[in-house]
């Protein structure tokens, strides 16, 4: 088969060098560009130095639109504008990482074009395969929703009391008091308490398996976390069910998709850090049922889902490319 | 005024430790022994390795009875033990810090002597002063009752779902899978879902102020955090009133409390870390109240609140001794 | 081709776990068995967490003998034993991630056999292709020799004066004070100064270029990092050269070799975290000349290597299954 | 007696608030003032955040020229200018700790006044009790300096080779690229190789023990460390002496010195981070000796040493205000 050939714009941040690590080792996949507008003509190992000795590319000015795929890595309330600025050709496929496209509402660019599809496989797997534009979804939406998700399509959720965190790439390469090692370091910080923006999201996911969920049960307190890298969350909620029942309904829920995995051991955040799974973990007391789930917020979170988007998009296997080594230490 | 005499048995832990550490500076306090079996005849600063140069006391085989106080710091399970085994006389006044006396049925040791007073100073400060024994309250148990203690006054407890995580040294100095650097480094991992052994002296002390609310209502889910020191609680519950009524009834139970603030800002934990402070944050999002608290698990959590029980014990200033340079960094 | 047959002896520890992590998504090899004595029967994914979902291999308890190549990872003086134990058919070749057989000395397995050739492909490439039986160079030793080699292959290496750092996965699984995540979080320690167990092996290195060197020109300090992968390297030594003609040389000695690179700008740990990449960096003050050099510890240290061997072994190309991502964050 | 009356200039950085820290709990002090030109009218527990519930001082916007002493915090070469634009009555004394008047070249300020004395006392300590000026040393300077003095002083140092790693806080607060947590964190980086700015002030503290060694005999490894506080030194030089003589050399070097302390035992970060204090130990190899040396850079390498100069130069006990509370895990 002939290479997909693929560009990636906004290549300097966090996302864009997670995809470049994992597209330059993708088999079926050439890296056509890799735009910067602050790199213009600087290799991307400048960068991205980890990629020194891998890679001679540069940062480019310009999008050559004679490829199959575009990612847009530019940040949220970026990525509508780069495309209102940008006319693509329309045989141009789009994976959007920012959260400017996710929600059905607004999930249509101005102009014309194919509405863009909420790029979570496990929700929308055969919408994704059709798809000519995916949102490709938030970090802790991932993890939340991956989650929920089994108890959704029974019509089972109701008041669920969220705690996540996240590591601190979960915030860009932006500067600031609360991204300074001095601060991180060996802190623990809540933030957008029950205000979170994935919320919007996580219910719509929720709400497109139970119709009449509505909008104001998912309680959601997020922190920040003293390590780079991961998403952990534990989600309680109510529930009759036994718990063999329950693990039953999610391994079932799962059962074909390769990088959610349901695990009857307690389930810890390097278990997944720098590879795409999910891993979800059930536990229950009484009638209160907890759900822990991880995720690397990069990969899964990012990067990775976007990656098995576009492997779907193309009719390429699921995990191509994404069969990562994990760090684990 | 003359100093107090005191002794610790299990100083070579992580609690007598920062006894010892405490206490070396305390004005009006002389440290008579401290004892550890397994260290007999060594000088502490080989196993406190930070005190060389400050001390030369050894490690004692014996119990001094010519004492004021002891601090028992020998491990849950162990103190009534000890105490069986270690006869004292009747004007030794004792703060045990394990779990073995917090709850009042069995607050009483075998054979006579007077009950032990659970020791939070926010709670029960004038049973403190006039008590001969104290059982000094665990460290998570701390952290969540001085976050709800205010609403339980008032009878506004509802169903709480709290997480809360900790850092290593509340697991002490056990050598084990999940206290190995290369696994809890930069990892999160929930432990004890919904069973924390704290839940019992944490409902008593709801229960103490809020007759009629019973045993199961409070949800906890511990994590295993990838620092040393301190805990970090989120606790989510229903309340009806406005955020400024609750911060006014916070600040109006805390007023006389010098260790324990309110605050408008959102905190985190490395205000409190190397300090016997409890910082106190409230959040509201429509009907639901969102307590964050955070204490050092040493400290406040265990040895400096044992300090500040014994100098309410021997009417000293609550303070004496415990306004430490936080770490902050 | 048909696939390399490959087992791992002593497979529950930290070196087997990264062969088994780089083994499964290797397309030429075929894992056929993984031993260890301590968790026969027990899934792999048991004991290395983040293998769920990946792999359903069991430990066993024998070796099958009917395989291309083992691997042995059972500790520095228990792979010697571990073959006088187990008779082995002489067309199975050995790659011995222990230390038994780095010296020239005792290259030699008692009874028969050929001698083990030592396993750094930028110094042995050729003879480790017609190897039957490797020695894999200790992790330490990597860093250290692969910054001084190119020195080395012109008599230029003097008085050399050496600091090192260590993440913790280098010290093995043992459970200890040191390995305590309480005692190594934020802290730093010197140890086994002047004396480290590879100035054999990294002396023996250099003579074999510098023939004339003697083996007390190294002076190595290690300490102990608060990390859990890694290892930095400062070297310190004379050089009457220009940093140009230093840098020329050290490109042209590693030009052929993919993992160890060159680079003009300073180097920091986490390029090379989770990699099988080894970079150097020179810089030069007056006449001294600082070398530093970062690879990961587990990685092109241990397990990474290994396969690298193996690859040159078997005639694949020698980067095979080793493109991994970084971690990078 | 009457508490001595000081100021902060430069209050809002890390020095600044460690000086508030000890400051607020030293029982001979009045804090008088502390200004910082971008805070003014808030209160210093809006920057210093560890200090809610301690005080409400507020930052002030101008200088109170009735105290005893000012600390200039306010940074590197901000520190004369900043002395030029506000004169001050002869009478105040400074203690800048910035390294503007380190060198006895520019010890002296424009216009007139006193030369500012090197404050590190187990050098210069009677002229410290005399000084109207004090310029404080550097960190690493510090550190550095107390592993070779005693060395100096019998005319012993020889050529050094030294490397040294840092915490993040002896970058100051300043946002860059290296101080973000998402690099720094796991990982090492050298920087400033041989080209260290403290050199200077090292080499001119030497040389007024061993007046003939000159400024070309120290070889200084800056790496920037994964951890917030501390400096761990280890200095490599040859030594004919014999090491229990060097180790009674140190002893005796430092017996009246309470900071500085020798130790038999390997030393590590830990020991000293969040206090005073300076820890060494000696290793010897053949000709070879080994210097390690370690202290906290906010305290003994900045904070802690200005006040135990302060406490030097009004009379007081040295360790007033000083006996702090190791952080150790």
């Amino acid at each position: 088969m002939e290479k997909i050939r693929v560009g990636i714009t906004g290549g300097a941040g966090y996302t864009g060098g997670e995809l470049i690590r994992i597209l330059l080792h993708h088999p079926e996949v050439s890296l056509d560009f890799v735009q910067s507008r602050s790199n213009v003509g600087k290799p991307i190992h400048a960068v991205h130095q980890d990629l020194a000795g891998e890679t001679e590319i540069l940062f480019s000015e310009s999008v050559n639109t004679n490829v199959d795929l575009i990612f847009l890595c530019v940040g949220h309330g970026e990525a509508r504008k780069w495309l209102q600025e940008n006319p693509l050709p329309g045989n141009i496929r789009l994976i959007d990482l920012s959260q400017d496209f996710r929600l059905n509402a607004t999930s249509r660019r101005e102009g014309n074009g194919e509405a863009f599809v909420y790029g979570l496989p496990e929700l929308n797997r055969e919408k994704i395969r059709g798809a000519v534009n995916i949102a490709n979804p938030g970090c802790f939406a991932t993890a939340i929703e991956l989650g929920l998700l089994p108890l959704a399509q029974q019509g089972w959720v109701t008041e669920v009391y969220t705690t996540g965190i996240t590591g601190s790439t979960g915030a860009g390469q932006g500067l600031n008091a609360t991204s300074h090692f001095s601060w991180r370091a060996n802190n623990i910080q809540a933030y957008k308490t029950l205000t979170h923006q994935h919320l919007a999201e996580i219910n719509q996911s929720l709400n497109q398996l139970q119709h009449t969920l509505g909008n104001d049960h998912l309680h959601f307190v997020p922190w920040r976390g003293d390590f780079t890298r991961g998403i952990f969350i534990s989600s309680q909620l109510r529930s009759d069910r036994s718990l063999p029942e329950l693990v039953e309904l999610y391994e079932e829920f799962y059962k074909d998709h390769p990088f959610t995995i349901i695990t009857g051991n307690p389930i810890f955040l390097k278990q997944v850090v720098n590879t795409n799974k999910c891993l979800i973990h059930l536990e229950k007391q009484d009638g209160l049922l907890v759900v822990h789930s991880a995720i690397d917020n990069l990969l899964k979170g990012a990067s990775g889902q976007a990656v098995q988007n576009m492997n779907l998009m193309f009719g390429m296997e699921e995990q191509e490319g994404l069969r990562l080594k994990a760090n684990y230490f």
